[in-house]
């Protein structure tokens, strides 16, 4: 029986050897264990960052061990938690973090509160001493309710992520996450949307249209359907996100002239 | 039989979960298959960077699967391919990317286009969706036949890479490359060179001799021979490159008094 | 018999090649070691940051082998080593960088200097050429007298790491590091600073209790005992160090209210 893959998201930077340290942890408690990092630059304390993040990249996570740390609330009263969520368990602190990749991997079908004790010197590294042990643990074999107390997964904290809205400008839809190449993706799909001839935004109103690659776009802007099946405000080569000015949280209007 | 290691080049930075999700489809193709990464902090679509950082590093990836994903034509009529050289099969889009390590590791022997469909729910993941899952099957032993379709190795697009020429000022190089130590390396060994006193370049001429450690310069400059055996615009403790101006594609003229 | 991990640190930077092609070379040499990275972004040639997060990291890497490369000297007289410390291996360069590590793990009990001379095209890159190695061949088991000459422990480069120091206004700490949180670790434990009601640095006076998590701090500073147990000038959910202009080095004092 191999061992489960842990992929592991955190906003602990890659300059200090958090990272490196969360690695040696899980490798010492279970050798042969598989670490694949998914994002360690996740902005200090931006837990809707990293429930995105999580919750695009876990159609590719399944039957594996998520290990997420955006914590600000670290040595308080939030809870660290197991999930479990089909084949997947998910593990990190209990405030929105974890059930948007839950959703998407299954359902949050059963959780335990880790213990939120450890010997270590400080009490401000809980990835380090509470979740990488428990990680390691999940991917080695143990069951979920080895891991702590029973909790009921009706009681862990959702993040509240809008959907998007019919307006008589057309589809309200918000911006969710600007990639590396400057993709502005928003919380539509193509079927959300229909036809679309333009965008408007802060910035004005602009010609789009939905297509399926950036070859097509031309010199101006287009609605991709992004790798995920959202579709995204995008140029061809050139970063459209910087261009337009848009940010996570801004609103984008998909429009259709009469 | 132990698998072949992929080494992993991209433009996808560490923001985003880009490289996870990759190093996540390898996993689970191809459990036990370690992917090591080289950099993804190539700028995005700087293919001939990535070509650069790809052709230093081949001399070390001999027997593996070389992985490399600067895409800016993904989902158009750009072929995505799978290339032979030697011992070693290098994965990624027909640009000019992959053949400068290739005949660093021997000669483009043979090829294949990749199936350029998937099921994802979007087109411009490629890395993801085509080039990971062969990356996957080629480090598990599947033949390159298996691959795709043959393709005549000659129709591989290449990238033209310049070399030194000599002119009455001296040899006329290029900045092909800044590391993180401001070191510029030229297109240019000390046997192109020969005996050198100065270099010149836009921002002046400076006394430069050939050395083979920082350690030898001084307060100056020289002209060392670096661990890839070309020569670089080098100081000691110092960041050259920032302090001389120079950017990659700049040109300097190695010269010796008379 | 399982190999060893190696943990790698440096001042290489994750853009260039450099540390893909070191742990390249470990996999080619010692196939199925698993190479740990825990941080590549020290500043180039920092050798003090580079000690110091090695010596945090320490604990939890008993039994490996550590490789650490901020080399400045390369090149040059600077000797290769390899040092034990209880089960555990250090190798770099003997210029202050491996020694704090190694005294947390017992003590610098033996050490060989390894050969300084390589095949490779350039001198230049002695963590590729003559670092991993050593590495490599370390954790696959080679015992230490087979890596090099025996060098005496007790003439290993020891890097000055000042301690805190009791003075009329309190007691005189130094900054070591600034997290990615702006959390200011200082030089001192609960158990230096005794009772503290205020810190004084160059930027005035501020009220500062020792406290174990984040959420007790309220709107202001105050001294929380960090994972590693020092104390650390913090704020909630705030940049403390950026707030009160804070760097490495700067000197605060622990002061008590009469």
């Amino acid at each position: 029986l191999n061992p489960r893959p842990v992929y592991f998201l955190s906003d602990f930077g890659l300059t200090d050897e958090f990272v490196g340290v969360v690695h040696a942890v899980i490798a010492s408690r279970a050798p042969g264990v598989s670490v694949i990092d998914l994002s360690h630059l996740i902005q200090p304390h931006d837990i809707r960052t990293g429930a995105l993040t999580l919750e695009r990249a876990a159609p590719w996570l399944a039957g594996g061990v998520i290990l997420a740390v955006v914590d600000p609330g670290v040595g308080t009263e939030r809870r660290p938690v197991a999930v479990e969520a089909s084949d997947t368990v998910l593990i990190g602190p209990d405030n929105g973090l974890l059930l948007p990749a839950a959703h998407i991997l299954g359902h949050p079908d059963r959780a335990v509160e880790l213990e939120n004790r450890t010997d270590a010197p400080g009490d401000t590294f809980a990835g380090r001493d509470i979740f990488a042990p428990a990680a390691a643990a999940a991917a080695a074999g143990t069951p979920l309710d080895q891991l702590g107390a029973p909790v009921d997964p009706a009681t862990l904290v959702e993040l509240p992520l809008p959907g998007p809205a019919r307006e008589n400008r057309g589809l309200k839809t918000q911006v969710l996450w600007i990639d590396r190449f400057g993709n502005a993706q928003l919380n539509a799909t193509p079927l959300d949307a229909g036809p679309v001839t333009h965008i408007e935004l802060a910035g004005g109103r602009h010609p789009a249209a939905v297509v399926r690659s950036y070859g097509e776009i031309g010199d101006g802007y287009a609605l991709v359907v992004d790798s995920y099946g959202r579709l995204a405000v995008s140029a061809n080569q050139r970063n459209a996100a910087r261009e337009l000015g848009l940010t996570p949280g801004d609103e984008v209007w998909l429009g259709r002239d009469q």
